[in-house]
């Protein structure tokens, strides 16, 4: 018997990540694709997988957003207000299907890679986990018994308000749509406007790390607050400087202030905020495991 | 055949609700009891079950917190690090099957409030809702499919972190774990606190009621991001004061800006951010509803 095999990919602002397998160990073959304009974009990730549909079962797709995953609306499987420019309704699903003519299923990619973690990673095993992606921009997946959850739209965690003190930080927020949202405050662009380079080359020793450590801190604690995952796993480039981790810890327990009581939170809580297991392989493996729940 | 019966509690900061019956058209006797100390009003709540013990199938009681609900927890069933006197490491749950001896079902109050309108109410028929309370304290209880959002522990999403411009409002913060937290800042005591008077002597042309609705409208911004309900109601004290449905459905346009694509929030918000259907009986009636889904 042949195994069955899967596409994923993980749709970003910076790369289009591809592979074809059935999980972590079982990777046929990857692409890491640039994410330029729509058009040429789609085209190489059409590219990459067409040798391979004839043993295909199905493709799984985790894309940025804001992404319409909502089957019932008009511009399902569109990327629709992205500032990224050229992406604005975006039929991203229109596109693949019609190049692939192979099933596919979508999801935001924080979702997705949240459910990679969940099936392969960090929250295996747990009922309740949220994935957390600091990078290009900010975005959140919470997945609840093995599904990501949605709403009356999908979850755009990366925008919440949180306190921002202008006289340490007169930096009036990168987010076209919200300024000094979380997002606005605290991604990478938001770092490169401060300081007119990138967030690593910045250094480990520079003491903006505290602040961006505080913007991350009061977000866990909001999501905490309101989601109480069993753990949070923060992955995207920004939070490849693994310091940030311990500085993030701390003011998270500084902000909750004993206020909840778990072992986790009061005192093990490197095993409650940490990096993704499946490292930058975590959303095209989640894409992987959309497609294998959809059509495996 | 008779009709069965069931018990519900709500267990508040200021009062206890209880009634017995079988929903919101079949009330057939109700009390309302002063929370002064523990003994005394948890006495007082068993004495009014106490003639129906033998008809009743089972008692729901969804109580203020932080509750431990919790079941594998030594403490499930404990209010545990209130600020309320007398009130901290409270065995509520126990003190009532002790006195009670008919099968009893916990959750939070907010939890059963927002079982009791999503089985009843406002939210009925809807996958996914936010119930939140704005009184003494700020709660929020989240019902996905039928059932109250629970993780790691209990959220409490009164308490997360919002902006805060201390030039425009140099309150400090009524929170005694988090000073100026949404609760420190909004609830009805961090209102009595600023003006030495309660909410509801402000009287509805107070300039600060535009300030109450943008802290609500920023919490709620918040919990739009993260959890994107498909309605949030608002019950409590301070939302009695209808005025500021408007207010804060204005000021949640103007945070969103148009990020998020849906009518509920661009064109028909006022029936996304709506008053409790079932009045102040939601609490009461949701853990009707607590002890229907556990003991019916």
């Amino acid at each position: 018997m042949t195994e069955k095999l899967f596409g994923g990919i993980e749709g970003g602002g910076t790369k289009f990540n591809c592979a074809i397998g059935s999980g972590p160990g079982h990777i046929m073959t990857e692409a890491r694709i640039e994410t330029t304009m729509p058009d040429e974009t789609l085209r190489h990730v059409v590219g990459f997988f067409t040798p391979y549909l004839s043993q295909l079962q199905g493709v799984g797709l985790g894309s940025f957003g804001p992404f319409d995953v909502d089957p019932a609306s008009p511009t399902y499987g569109y990327i629709t207000t992205t500032p990224k420019p050229g992406w604005a309704n975006t039929n991203i699903l229109g596109s693949l299907c019609e190049g692939l003519g192979v099933p596919i299923s979508v999801d935001m990619d924080v979702a997705a890679a949240g459910l990679g973690e969940s099936r392969w990673g960090a929250s295996r095993g747990l009922r309740h986990s949220l994935y957390l992606t600091i990078g290009t921009g900010i975005g959140g997946g919470t997945i609840i018994d093995g599904k990501p959850l949605h709403g009356l739209v999908s979850p755009e965690m990366g925008h919440i308000r949180i306190p921002h003190d202008r006289e340490a930080d007169p930096f009036s927020g990168a987010c076209p749509y919200h300024r000094d949202c979380f997002e606005g405050l605290a991604s990478g662009p938001a770092i490169q406007a401060r300081f007119g380079r990138p967030a690593e080359a910045l250094g480990g020793d520079h003491p903006f790390w505290d602040m961006e450590a505080g913007y991350v801190a009061h977000a866990l604690v909001n999501y905490i607050f309101i989601l109480a995952p069993e753990i949070i796993i923060l992955g995207g480039g920004v939070m490849q400087n693994e310091f940030l981790f311990n500085k993030v810890r701390k003011q998270v327990q500084v902000l909750l202030n004993s206020y909840l009581i778990h072992d986790l939170l009061l005192k093990n809580i490197d095993r409650y905020i940490v990096p993704p297991f499946l490292g930058n392989r975590a959303g095209v493996l989640g894409g992987m495991a959309l497609a294998m729940d959809a059509f495996g």
